[in-house]
């Protein structure tokens, strides 16, 4: 599909609309995928879109927040997410990864989180930026700050929970627990993710 | 793709061999997508595979053990589980369940768990196949005899923490968790699923 504006996306650069954030999406899709988490940098993505690499920042915060909506397809802002996830006061941090999660999939419906498995289950690089992106943004920072040892382990058991969750709730959408409301999910999971975090494992 | 023999497996009963099993297993697929897994008799299925319906037990040990192996695929009988976690001493169920799980998934390595999650992710019947048979099949039984109160909340609470490690142990592959022995993750899985199974959820 060509358009006669095609020439001029690839020249120059774009204004700072809806335009530059889908061209983003886009090209970050690519770049990603070519040269992984690491290897790909704000401005060689920036670069394929036509645009200025402060675009990025404008409309994603940075490159994770890229990597998050464009590959991941996640519905949130996963810097907000460590922002909020960092203030916790310890002892409620289970409680707070449930609700901050849930409540943000939620809002979105399930299709993100199915396009995900999906993806993952499909796909070795979406697994492998998967994980690259939970250790070295999410859970670097949670448990890098939280957790007294073992902290490697402790991740991924934390992925276990939510991803598990994730995939119970929103793709094979096994009742009760698809319809059942945040407040007892919470109850439920919260101290699950705590032991995981700060409480004994061995 | 005809050959041959198709005649005449149309036809007439097969003897009790490998040819009878496979047979079955390609029925048994059919029969389940079409009629759901409570729909589905026995009788249908070896009829459509042109067997006698004893050759359901010889086999697969009853129509679970067959759903399991051809539409979960599944690397061992559910009814030897379903068994095995029912014996448990109560206080070491969770221990039990991690055990039991991962010494069967990681014998036949992760390709079964990935297709499941694919297969889950994808079609719409293989979820509510998986739904169908946790609930009906295993978790009726486990949690119907350790569990005190709120027993399908607590199943479909199971079934996150399994189901989660599963993905992330053969499918998306987070180290340490995809290589840590299986003593290791019992010690720090088997406190979740116990509470799940007969602690406080609320």
């Amino acid at each position: 599909m060509t358009d006669k504006t095609t020439g001029v996306r690839r020249r120059g650069r774009r204004p700072g609309g809806t335009d530059t954030r889908e061209a983003l999406l886009n090209a970050a899709r690519e770049v990603f995928i070519e040269q992984g988490y690491d290897g790909a940098t704000v401005r060689a993505i920036a670069g394929r879109a036509g645009v200025d690499a402060a675009m990025v920042n404008h409309w994603f915060g940075g490159k994770e927040g890229l990597f998050g909506e464009a590959v991941l397809k996640l519905p949130f802002n996963p810097q907000d997410v460590v922002e909020i996830l960092v203030a916790s006061p310890p002892d409620l941090l289970g409680d707070t990864i449930v609700r901050t999660f849930l409540s943000r999939w939620d809002a979105s419906g399930g299709g993100v989180f199915t396009a995900l498995i999906r993806s993952v289950a499909s796909h070795d690089e979406a697994a492998a930026m998967l994980r690259d992106f939970f250790f070295k943004f999410v859970f670097k920072q949670v448990i890098g700050k939280f957790s007294p040892d073992h902290q490697d382990l402790r991740a991924t058991l934390l992925a276990t929970q939510i991803v598990g969750l994730g995939l119970v709730r929103y793709v094979a959408r096994f009742e009760p627990l698809a319809s059942a409301d945040i407040d007892t999910l919470a109850a439920a999971i919260a101290p699950t993710l705590q032991r995981y975090i700060t409480g004994s494992i061995t």
